[in-house]
Order: C-alpha cells, then sequence, then structure tokens
C-alpha cells in the first residue's frame, strides 16, 4: 500500500479538460493527481530556417513552472534570466516526443509551438505535459481539417507518458512527489497508442538496477500509459 | 452600449476564487471577464537586505504572463532571458500597491512573495493582478493569525484596482483588450476600501486629456472599486 | 519653509543650455537645481518593423544615469548587464509623453531616438528629462525643416513635467531628493503647453491620499511646467 | 557490413591516454575512432551548500565542444552567451553517470568537477565523455590514497557507456556520425563493470520501436561496454 | 599641416576642470578638442576578496560612452546587455595604468573606483580618460589628506596618456577621430610625470612599422604627455 | 640561469604540428613548452554586412581555455555566461594581428574564422596562439590554391609573436607563467617574418620602465620571433 492509498500499479487520479484556453488553436487541462499541467498549442503558418522550401510543417515545445507550482517556491526563470537546464532537457523531450507521431507532409507548412505550463506539481510533470499536449495537439489538427485547411490529420498514432520507479524495493507506476524523491531508480517513458516505444529514460538515483527490473518497469509502464490513451480516445479522434 | 454589451459604468463578470493552490501560504484565482490571473502568496522568515535589524516585514510582487495567454502568442520571458519593461513596471506596481495597506511590524520579520501569473488575458490584467493578490495575502494574513504566528491581521485596509479610459469620446470603466488598445486615455487606478487613492496612472495615449477628463474617469473607477472590495469582504477579513 | 529655503510652490533654479553636443541633430542640457541632464536627439532615415510602409515616424528614448550622478555611487548597468526596472520604466514614460505631441505624418519616415542621459541626480530626473528632452526635439525638427527635408514642423504643442509631492503634510513643487525620500505622496506629471494632461503618475508611499490633495497636487504641477514651457518657448518655436 | 568496415557488435577503434594534463589532480584523453575527449579532474576541498556539514563529498561535471570539433564549425558557447540545452543535458548525464559508482563518504568532504571538452566530434561524445571520465576521477581518488588523504578507493565499481540504436534496420553498436544522423532509434546506455545499468535513454528519431528490438540494443551496449571496461581495468584500480 | 591646422606635434585645445561633480570624492571633466571625457572617483571603505586582510588599498575603472557622443549614434551598452570588448580592454587599461603610479600600502583598506564616461568624442578617448582620471584621483586622495584619513598621499607619480600614429606617413602627435581612422600605424602611450614608460599599444592598422618610426613615436607621445602634466601640476599636488 | 634552466634569451622547447584535426579547412597545435594551444581555420563563403559587395574577404579570431589548462582550474565561460574582458582582449589581438599579413583582395569573398583554444596553459597563450594561427591559416590557403579557388596565397608575410619582460631586473625571453607572474614588465611582440612591428604590447606591472629597457626588450623578442619564422618556413610556404 502506497502513502496515498493506491496498490502498486495503480495511475493517480486522471483527467483531462479540453479547451480550456479561449484563444488558443488547442489546449487541454490535464490533472493526474495533484499535477496540473495546461498545455496549449499555438499555430504559425512559418516554419525555422532549417525546413525552408520543404513543403513539411514542424512541431516544437516549451515548458515551464509557476513559481509556486511547488511545495516550495523557486525562483522564476524569467526573472533570474535564463532557463535552467533541468527545463531545457524536458521542453526538448516534449517536443522529441510528440514529433514522433506526426506526419509533417500533411500538416503542411506551419509550426505547432506547444506550451506547457505547470499550474501546479506533485511529480511526474513531463509525463503529464507529453498527455495533455497530445490532446491539445490533436484539437488544433482537427480544427485545422475542419475548416478545411489540411485534408488529413496528421497524426499517427496517439501518444501518452508516465513515469515508473523503484521505491522501498517495489517497482511502482505514476509517482508523486514524495515516491520520487525516494526511488532508487526512476524511469519516464513515452509510448505510442499501439504500445510501442517512443522514449526510455531510467535513471539509477541512489544504486544501479538490472535488466529483469527494467522489464518490471515497462510492464507498469504500459499499464498506465493504456488507461491514459484510452481517456484521449474518449476526447480526440486521430 | 459597448461591444460586449455592458453601460460605460458596469464591471466584466467578476468572481474570486480562493484558495486554488494547495501549497501556497494563500492563494486566489481572480476572473475580470475573459481574463484570468492566478495570485500565491508565499512566506519566507526572512527579509531583503535594506531591512536587516529593523524587525518588520516585507511585500514584493512578481507577475508573469503564460505565452498563450494573449490573443497571439508571445515569446516566453524565460527564454528571451529577461523580463520586458512592461513586466517590470507592472510588479513593481503590484508590490507598491500592496505595500500601501500593509503594516509591516505587525507582520513581523517575514517576506511575502506575491507571484501575479496571468492564465488568459483580455486587457486588466494589471488590476485584476492587485485585487486577486489582495485576497491571496488577506488568506496568508488569516493564517498565520489562526496558528498564532501572528497577533494582529497586518492588513490595515482592503485594496483594489481598476482601468479607466476614454474610449470613442466616452468615459468607460473596465476596459476589456479591444477597448484598451482603442482608448484615447488609459488610467489605471489603486484604491483602498475606503476610498483613498494609491496609485493613479493616467496616459495620453492619442490625444491629452482635460482636469474634467480626469475627474470622470476616477469617479468611474471609485465606483468599480468599490464593486471589487464588496467581493473582497464577502471573502476574507481584514 | 523648504530645506532649501524655497516655498512650496517654487521651482529650483532653472536652465536649458541648447546644442551642447557637436554630433547629435539636436541635444540641451536642462539644470533643474542640482539635476542634469543632457538630452541628445539621433534622427535616423528607417522605422521600426510595426510602422513598415504607414509613411509616417516615430519617436523613442532611452535613458541613463552615470554611475557617480547620485550621492552614492551606483553599479553601471552595461557592467551588470541589464537595464534596471527603473530606468526602463523611465525611458518608456519620456517616449510616450514626447509621441503625445508629435505629428508623425509630418515627420516622415524616419525615427528620432532621445537619449537623456543623468550628467548628476538630485531629484526629479525623469521630469527634468522630459522637459530638455522636447527642445532637444524641437531643435532636431526644426533643422529638418531649415534644410527643407520636412515641410512644417511635427510638433502640436509644448511639453513638459515636473514632480509634486506632499512632504510633511505640506504639498510641493519640484521635489529635490531629500524632499522626495520623505514625501507620503509623489506624483510626475506630465503636461502640454496647453496645460492639458499628458501622463499622470501618482504614488501613495507611506499613506493613501484623497481626491482633494490630488487637485492641489494638480494645481502645483501646472504652475511649474507652465514656468517651464515659458523658458522652452524663448529658446524654440514649434 | 558498416560504411566504416565494422561488423554490426563491433567498437571504433579505441584507446585511453592516462594524466595527459600536467596540472590537473586526475586527467585521461578517450578516443573511439575519431571521436576524441579530454576528461580532466579537478579537486576542491568544499562542497556545494546543500552538502553542507554532511562530511561527504560530490561529484559534478561539465562538458563542452571545441567550436571547430565538428565537421562545420558551431557558434563558440563561451560567445553566445549560454550553454545550449543539449550541453547541459549531456552535463547532467555525465554527473549523474559518474556519482552512482561513488562511495561519498568515503570520498571525504570534497568535490570533484569533471570537465569533459571535446576536441574532435564524430558521433558518440557523451559517452566517450564518460569512459573517460572513470578513469580521470580514478587516478584523481588513487593520488589521494597514495599520499594518505583518504584510506579507502570511494569507486564501488566501473563505469562505461556506449551508443547504440537501429541503422537501416539494423541494431548496430557505438555509432559513428554519419550512422547516428541517419538512425531510426538511438540509445546511450551506461552500465557498471558488474553489468547493472545505471542509465538508459532511447529515443525514436523516425519511428518507434518495440520491446524487442530494444532488448537486442542492450545486449549489444554490454557488449561494448564490457570492452570498454576490459581497457579501464588494465589502466586502473578501484 | 593637419586638417585641423595644427602641426605634427603639436596638442589639441586642452583643458581639465577640477571637480565639476558635487557628490564624487573628486572628479575632473578633461577636454582634449572635441573629445570631452567626464572622470569621477569613488571611494569606498572595502577591498576586493583577493586583497581582504593585506591592509592595503585598489584602484579600478569603469569606462563607457554616452549613446551620441560619436558622430554616429551606437548601441547603449545597458540596453545591448554587455560592454563590448573594446570598453572593457581600455577599462582594464586604465584602473592599470593609474595603479602603476599608487602606493597601496598608503593608500589605506579603501577602494578608488573611477568611472570615466565620455560625453563627446573625437578620438583619443582612452588617453583623454587617463588624464582626466589622474587629477580627479589626486584630488579625492588630497581630501582624504585634509580630513586626517591618510597621513601621506597615495601618488608616486603624475601620469598622463596620448595617442601618437602615423598618418599619409607623418608621424603625429594627439590624433583625431578623421586622423586615427585612416592612421597607417596607432599607439596609446601612458607615461609618468618623469618619463617613464606605463604602458605602449603600438598597433599596425595598414602596414607593418619598424623600430625607427616607434621611437620618433615616442618622442612625440613623451612631448604631448609632458604638456599635459604640466597642467596637471598647475592644478593638483601630490 | 632561469628557473627551468634556459637563459635569458632562449625559447621554450618549441613545436608546431600541422593539421591535427580532421575537419577543419587548416589546423595547427603550438606546444612552446607547457603551453600549448590548438588553432583551427574554419572557411565559410560569405563576409560580414560592413564587407557586402567590396569582393574582398575577412579574418577573425576566437580564444578560449579550458578550464583546466592553468594550475587552477577557471570557471567555464560557457557556463558564466560570458567572455571575460582578457578573453575579448586577446582573440581581438589575435585577430587583428593575422590580418595585417593577409591580402583581402587575393583571399577572395570569404571569411576565415580562426579558433585558438588552449589545451595547457604555461603563460604566452596570446603569443602561441598567434604563431600556431598563421601556421593553419597558411594551411588552409595553401589548400584552397592546390584546388584552384584562389589564384595566389593572400599572404604577404609570416607572422609570430613572443612574450617578453623584466623579471628579476634581468631582461628575459618567452616568460614561463611563474616567471610572468613575478614580472616588474611584461611585453608582448607581435612581428613580421622580415622584421617589422605588428603589435607592441607593454605593460608596467610594479614599476615604470625606460625607453633603454624597452630597446633591450624589443631586441629579444625579435631573436625569438625569427626562431618561431624558422620552424614556420619549414613547415608551410607563403
Amino acid at each position: 500500500m502506497r502513502s496515498d492509498g493506491r496498490t502498486s500499479d495503480q495511475l493517480r487520479t486522471l483527467s483531462i479538460d479540453p479547451s480550456p484556453n479561449r484563444y488558443a488553436e488547442g489546449s487541454a487541462l490535464i490533472r493526474m493527481g495533484f499535477t496540473h499541467v495546461l498545455a496549449t498549442v499555438s499555430l504559425e503558418e512559418k516554419v525555422p530556417p532549417f525546413l525552408k522550401d520543404q513543403g513539411r510543417g514542424w512541431v516544437t515545445a516549451e515548458y515551464g513552472m509557476l513559481p509556486r507550482s511547488t511545495h516550495e517556491r523557486s525562483p522564476r526563470e524569467a526573472a533570474r534570466g535564463k532557463q535552467s537546464g533541468r527545463t531545457q532537457e524536458i521542453q526538448r523531450l516534449i517536443g522529441r516526443s510528440l514529433r514522433s507521431v506526426v506526419n509533417f507532409e500533411k500538416m503542411g507548412v506551419r509550426t505547432a509551438t506547444i506550451d506547457c505550463d505547470v499550474i501546479q506539481a506533485d511529480g511526474g510533470t513531463r509525463c503529464a505535459s507529453i498527455g495533455g499536449a497530445f490532446v491539445a495537439l490533436a484539437l488544433a489538427f482537427s480544427n485545422l481539417k475542419k475548416v478545411g485547411v489540411i485534408a488529413e490529420s496528421p497524426l499517427v498514432d496517439y501518444l501518452a507518458a508516465v513515469s515508473v520507479g523503484i521505491v522501498d524495493g517495489e517497482p511502482c507506476l505514476d509517482l508523486c512527489y514524495t515516491e520520487d524523491s525516494a526511488a532508487d531508480v526512476d524511469m519516464n517513458v513515452v509510448m505510442t497508442g499501439k504500445g510501442e516505444l517512443v522514449e526510455v529514460q531510467g535513471t539509477a538515483e541512489h544504486r544501479s538496477f538490472s535488466r529483469k527490473e527494467m522489464d518490471r518497469l515497462l510492464d507498469l509502464a504500459w499499464k498506465g500509459i493504456s488507461e491514459i490513451v484510452d481517456l484521449q480516445k474518449r476526447l480526440v479522434q486521430i
């Protein structure tokens, strides 16, 4: 039994609120327990220089945390004058993951900028960001299709992510902040709706881990991801 | 009749949601029409160097907008590596305004950092921030009093703010973004619950204005501010 | 009687030295008591991107203080790597104020950049900057007209500014640094030569203030501004 | 057969030159094919603030590339004024990996700063950095032990890393730059000398991948890492 | 005959105005032709960390140009967010040069920060800065001695600087901006009142130069420097 | 006899390794005693904006030190977020010096960016950089000529540099770090193969120096530079 009463293979209470933002081309507010992330998609009819004249689109992401989204206030990155290494690592991960399920030719010459802003944080913010960003992106593409700007959805599959880890010797799904801080091994897993791997980032925090433990963690991750994808399917079509 | 059907002396739909944030010592989510601002208060048991050994507290504020809070996406200030002049001007205004109703001796040797983050913006974000920040601060002080850390509330009065302006020759209360963009004169007014002035920032955007016009704008501002204060009174005691 | 022997409605010794700079298209050195500001105008035959193809001009301002213009040395902003919030707030105010008296169509497609550099500071530097910048700008436009580049002066009125405040309970005109530091209420007022308001920035430093006090301060401000405008009229025509 | 004639499970020509730097407490120059990385260890008798008064040490890493280490010159990060997200991600990985094999109590109150500077880059620089950094750190600790400053080696195991990936449908070991650019799946694996996992970072670049493919990549990685560890064992004892 | 009618060994019109600044511990406004530099000295009762507990003082310098001190406006360094390489090179030169004539033991544990701000620039600003800074520093030390804080002057000699160069094949003293731009060889020379060298910075701009030419330039430099020192001697005692 | 057994007019052991870098258009690794500098030349078919449409080329340089190239580790400039004044001063010197021996018309419309990275530092790094950069540049030009892109070598002479100084009252050639730290006078001299001066930067560190001492130092410099040029001539033709 975990500190919040969950079993080791149980997700936190999950909800995704579609289109909470009035202006963005697509948006979603995802809640995984006390972790709340607002994802907005902004579309622009241009692409970065390295894609010039290729007739295709691009997807990129940015990530931020409100200063008091966390247990203790963190200094505002805009005031510090730079984004931390952690922030950059996370936003690179989000962008890369989303790009893995996008057909850039079908998207046309436009850029989708996904902003993932953490309103409240209780661990697993990067995974929640990916799950919410997928819904926001699907809504933006769906709107483009509705108005006839694109013919087919550029999305090739669903996409979600979850954290798993070994806590007190026990492999667990969807760690909250206190579990995450105490975990011996911590792994973020991004998978498609069909169950293929997109990103695996496993880290030994206090000890190394075996291939067998890794396999058990990947099993748990797929259980959680498939549940998130089920919810996505009820909200958006690809 | 204004574009959204309001009369010239009518506030937009107003609501303040107390304590939306699980971790902050005080928080409030204020909505003035489509402008939504989350204010959180973080207390720390220390003061800035210039207040060392004076046995008193301090209140300071920071302000930010989510990149897609606006009609068009704005670049993230953390990514640009600095806060704009506008951001700095606004957060200085918020901090200064709140300090005008705080008794720093009663507050004790601690700092309240107020973060005002704009979730969605339709004009008047600095005024909404002040109205929401007051509630968040009152909640934080109220909690301190409840646990016996301070004996009396450090707040000496209520505090709210509203924008007024001359739009198409007509003095109007609580401008939305399209009104604000078209206004000849734009004024932000901060007042106490008793109706005293704390800040007046009037700006001629396209033409200068007379003393008489200024008087009319201040009348409108007080009408709006007293309504916001009425709502604050239902939510928090000082 | 004030600390420097002035009456409450008396300006400090005022002088404006036209064209002290050999290279600028227009320049002025204004002295209000011990506050000395050098204003230079640089003209360029281009406008910012947001004015492209509109056939009109632009006026912008920058502000700086020499490190030892003040009683105690302040760190050089170029060395600190950024301009303070105060600097940005002031240069935005100067630019906005000057733009209120410029007809951009008559100015042609060019930008006037006004640099206000404080050589010595004893309070009221933003107001002195505006009064001096107006003369520098008028000289620059006058030169353009003299050589036939523009047909008519783009200036629609004179412009000056002064600080007023409540010191020891007494409304006073043109505060010096020690008065400014001790003032309960501090207000910067920018007005045209005809007596219309352009900017009003009133701030309660230690207590709030009434509408009646505000009226008295605005009366004082106009007395001071009209004297500065009188001097401007002896130096430049619009 | 791969472009450089290797079989799919073959490392590039590997060499590690111990102590190339005259001043550092430990250093190593590792060459994996045309990828050359200089790792130096600098010891200081102090620890970061978060470890104050805990009687233990710390290991941290920084990473950089010479501007023309690559096929095309990259702008110098010191001139651009900030480290890229990629640089920060890599140096966080190097530090985290090395810390997994260090006993901080045995290390004493000191910090080892590992600088990994890429002299020439042909893919796999982060993995080469880890393999070289381990040798530099072992030499630094060995010197501390020799002079009696520490009683036992703080190292608990050997440590090395290698990149693996799926190129043209074929799982391959130790990708060079052209292979890396064309890979469908790219994985960096860090393991201990005993074959336990420390970090797994797998990324689908152009398509997702299956659990089975992942298993094959991990097999290849261990083959390569065990060969690097064999070379480390001939150079340094733990 | 030079463009401004001077002979090749003639200084521009030279003046030094002592104590133009009301607040600084010492100040001087030097004019060499149209080059005008304001030097202020700020004293603080502390020294940089590297001089801790050595019972001695320090002298450092900063340099800046007003944006429109030059023929064409240059961007403000505070707005650009960093000082240029040229600015840093010049302020390092000024500080180093002044330190060569200061006895730091006699100075006591205090730092003199010399700010050299160029009000108007027509070439030779770094040399004018040094000549003016010396007078400002001598005035600051003289004041310290007058009030009994130090027993003896810390200055061991006078100090001045001048630029020399080869223009159209002719060695010339004290180049103005147009001469400087066209010079084949450009040399800044700093010397003491006794005629010893402190800094020599000679640069071939368009061609290399011979030892004989160098000798001729150093002769010219000494002629100019001795005249500046004569003026300094009439203004300040060491 | 000097600390390392050299006579006062003796260079440290000198070697230049041509083309150590696989990718750069030209490269050289120069060793002067324990000072080791890697110079790479990167050619691009474009020039900076100020040379637009002039049919000529440009040469520029950047300089950096590996953090642990020195006796004590120095913070990485990329991590500090800016290049020090010293770094900027040195890279400006290297670029200016190399440009003095280049015919930009013969070079064609292209830019050579020379990166000088200090692998190990024992004094004299800027001088070693210049000597090595010359060889790297000559190799790059030689390759251009070989493939017929340019008709003639753009180099008009050889170029090298050496430090000289007065140590314990004795003029010495090619100072190592400990000599440099203790020197009363320190001079960096850049000369062409024909013995003409390109740069002279002499600095009195602890005392001023006479014209006679300066002459002796220049004699020593030429002795050293001619030996470096002799080695360059064995490696590259101009």
